[in-house]
């Protein structure tokens, strides 16, 4: 992939805090949420913070396959990327992406059994933009 | 479900013209793109525009299983509907659903080969605003 879709992805994607998160429910249907993006690293993996009782993370726990979706609707642009779905109570990930305000949603604070965090390890992506369509590897970006 | 919250779904979706539409790809994964809402009946029917030779026309040929997710960000308001993806080339859908600005995607007009319509039949929703979820059968509403 040239250097400049390249950058003109990090860019994109280093300006979305938010994900449309895709799961596959228990009768194989594909489901969709918004989700704010609590932390990235590079466009391998993406944290979300989740309750644990959701049905969300019950998709996650059956199923692992997962995509999450980025787009700019007034520019035509878009970004998928496919990939696996963890859920996990690893309590530093829990504590490096606790916000003010996640108390709304986990009244217990860092240690409610009720939070848990969503990470996304991406594989492939495919890159929509000006007409055209990019499709490649994470491990190539 | 109370009529309030009935109208208020019917309101939301009447304003939305792009619906980020999920589709399970031949690995079992789900994938996601936003694509123009062509036309709607209630809550039940909805029909877009594809390229027949499209990765997401084969998705839904080889399986029917599908979402669409309409979302306003600002306003914490989400609303999935599940069901199942019709990939047709029936002409009348075609004639009816084509605008100017078609022949952009299918320079061979109405009849191009690679003009296909997809219409998505509704069966289960899930609608979310204020942090309350109301989960219905679309034909209760």
């Amino acid at each position: 992939m040239e250097e400049t879709i390249k950058n003109e992805i990090m860019e994109f994607v280093s300006k979305q805090g938010i994900a449309m998160v895709c799961s596959v429910d228990k009768d194989g249907y594909p489901n969709s949420k918004a989700m704010f993006v609590a932390d990235r690293e590079d466009l391998s993996t993406f944290l979300f913070s989740t309750n644990t009782s959701s049905t969300r993370t019950k998709h996650f726990q059956n199923n692992a396959k997962a995509c999450i979706y980025f787009c700019d609707l007034d520019d035509g642009r878009g970004l998928m990327l496919v990939g696996e779905m963890e859920v996990t109570r690893d309590k530093a990930l829990r504590e490096k992406i606790w916000v003010d305000g996640c108390e709304k949603y986990y009244p217990q604070g860092v240690d409610d059994p009720d939070y848990s965090v969503l990470r996304f390890t991406a594989k492939t992506g495919d890159y929509y933009h000006a007409l055209k369509k990019y499709v490649f590897n994470v491990d190539e970006i």
